[in-house]
């Protein structure tokens, strides 16, 4: 019988809450069957999983902008695959959908939870990267609250990263002069060399208030920000009178919230007349078409460049996540299931 | 001779930038005669000096949004008062004028530098104060920046102070709810009883984070800072989705520029995609008329209430600035010279 050769299906728990990194300890895989669906759910084979900095705050007891996930529970991933049995109008066996699956091989959820895909625009990977929400955050972080224009700096930290490689591509393609700032030769190698970007900073080579200082010597209009720490602080010695200062992400933050510490330098927005933003992609799923239409129609004529990193099966996950932290993935972290 | 009578100008000179409060050896009383007008100058007797919080950055040895001044210089300050002789077709003797005068008795000054006064609007020394540059600091700030609505919240740190007393009533004009955060008793029965504020937070009563939770339990729409530290981390602790954090000071920050502290809770502004702005009058100085209109209606009809810290002669100065930075005053500090 073909039925005894389906998968198991498998999942990643959630042991308790870590202090500091996670190891792996805190998780805990299972292989418990999937439920029955209830009206309006879908069940998806899901192919791919995302490793995001935002998991940090998930699995950490304090409320973000949305509530931690449960010891015991299935770990939050946003995921893709194809949907495998319906019980909602809204979906058929075989459209692929994307949305909150969690990091398990199969998912039962809300088919009002996932959005349809478009396979038609490109591979369910980039669907996970460059055409997903990592994309979505650079492009509307960066047009939506920079607005960058021509003859203006532009400074985006994590350069290399899911977020920040369409950040920053997505200011240069506006006009303005692009500084990105990047862990290691390589990385930095590939921020000018490959994306085209206009200087590299490499925050291991030095302190990063003076390796800045050199290469913006008109100051910096935009920073688009991923990183927080030492690195906000030197950003904004150097901003420009009405600078945006775009709030991502803070993943040098993310480490122990107790030891968090804010940007000494905050006051420069008073002498400056600049902004603070944050927001998150929730503030723009509903232009989502919006960002698609733009980032497809350039990762098909190759002006928008990209790049995963893909681990496989649902085993590297708690190693994944630690890459993550540490910055040795190169370009978007999925897991292929 | 009539001459005889008139007073020796007297200055107040920065001996050298203080390290930490200033005290009576940063500063030295000096009795030079002033000096011949040049093409385009004016010459003032000045009335009122402004004690202000930014001048602890005139006298730090690092630029913000204007140079510090030098050692041996006379101390920068807002003052007022009749031109008293004029080699500028702008004004005449007798003209009320306000700017940068400096702390001293007699200033010369071009006539580019300072605007005009219209006594029919109030008293100079209201001019010092809620018809004057603190006054329009908190009009703009929490109008242009701030957009306070009915159904919102609205918290003012340093509220019983000149600017936040403006930004507080302001926005309870426009239908907020506003809750004002002072140090003690005194100054906070004043919020509730004589500006009609609708709660008051002592800061020396408690730890902030927990007073203002008590106070905001459907959280901050906009928060008008003029502090900074353990007040402003607070703060983002409860504020509401898109919420506006307007940094105007930050007067807990400014006691010893190399311990100055960033606020640790600034990734709440990604949480709630909310924003942080800075600014100074510099940028409204070309809308200080709309400001003065409504100023001037307010005060003249008892609506907006005011009031005056005057200290007499200009030997006043040292203890002035340091009563300043110990929250001693009783609404707007000034000197009368």
């Amino acid at each position: 019988m073909l039925g005894a050769m389906v998968m198991q299906p498998t999942q990643i728990r959630l042991v308790d809450y870590p202090t500091g990194t996670p190891t792996d300890e805190t998780w805990t895989l299972t292989h418990l069957p999937t439920r029955d669906l209830q009206d309006g759910e879908i069940e998806i084979d899901v192919q791919f999983v995302s490793i995001d900095p935002g998991m940090k705050g998930w699995i950490s007891p304090w409320r973000s902008y949305i509530d931690p996930i449960q010891p015991g529970d299935v770990m939050r991933a946003f995921g893709i695959g194809p949907v495998t049995k319906s019980a909602s109008p809204r979906y058929e066996v075989g459209d692929v959908v994307s949305g909150f699956t969690g990091v398990q091989t199969t998912a039962v959820v809300d088919s009002r939870g996932v959005r349809p895909i478009d396979l038609g625009l490109g591979p369910a990977e980039l669907h996970m990267s460059v055409l997903g929400m990592t994309g979505f955050t650079g492009y509307f972080g960066m047009l939506d609250l920079g607005w960058p224009e021509p003859g203006q700096t532009v400074l985006v930290s994590a350069a290399s990263g899911a977020v920040g490689s369409v950040a920053a591509q997505v200011a240069k393609r506006q006009g303005a002069r692009v500084v990105g700032i990047a862990g290691g030769p390589a990385k930095c190698a590939y921020l000018t060399d490959t994306l085209g970007l206009d200087a590299a900073i490499d925050y291991k080579a030095g302190p990063v208030a003076e390796l800045l200082e050199a290469v913006v010597p008109s100051g910096i209009d935009i920073y688009f920000d991923n990183v927080g720490g030492e690195t906000l602080d030197a950003a904004l010695m150097q901003i420009n009178r009405k600078a945006r200062i775009i709030v991502c992400g803070g993943i040098s933050q993310y480490g122990d919230m107790t030891t968090a510490t804010g940007p000494a330098n905050y006051l420069q927005l008073i002498s400056k007349s600049a902004t603070m933003t944050g927001f998150t992609m929730l503030d723009y799923m509903h232009r989502i078409p919006e960002a698609l239409t733009d980032l497809s129609a350039w990762v098909e004529d190759g002006s928008l460049r990209h790049r995963q990193h893909i681990l496989e099966g649902i085993e590297s996950f708690p190693e994944g996540l630690r890459m993550l932290f540490r910055g040795e993935n190169h370009g978007k972290l999925l897991i292929r299931l």
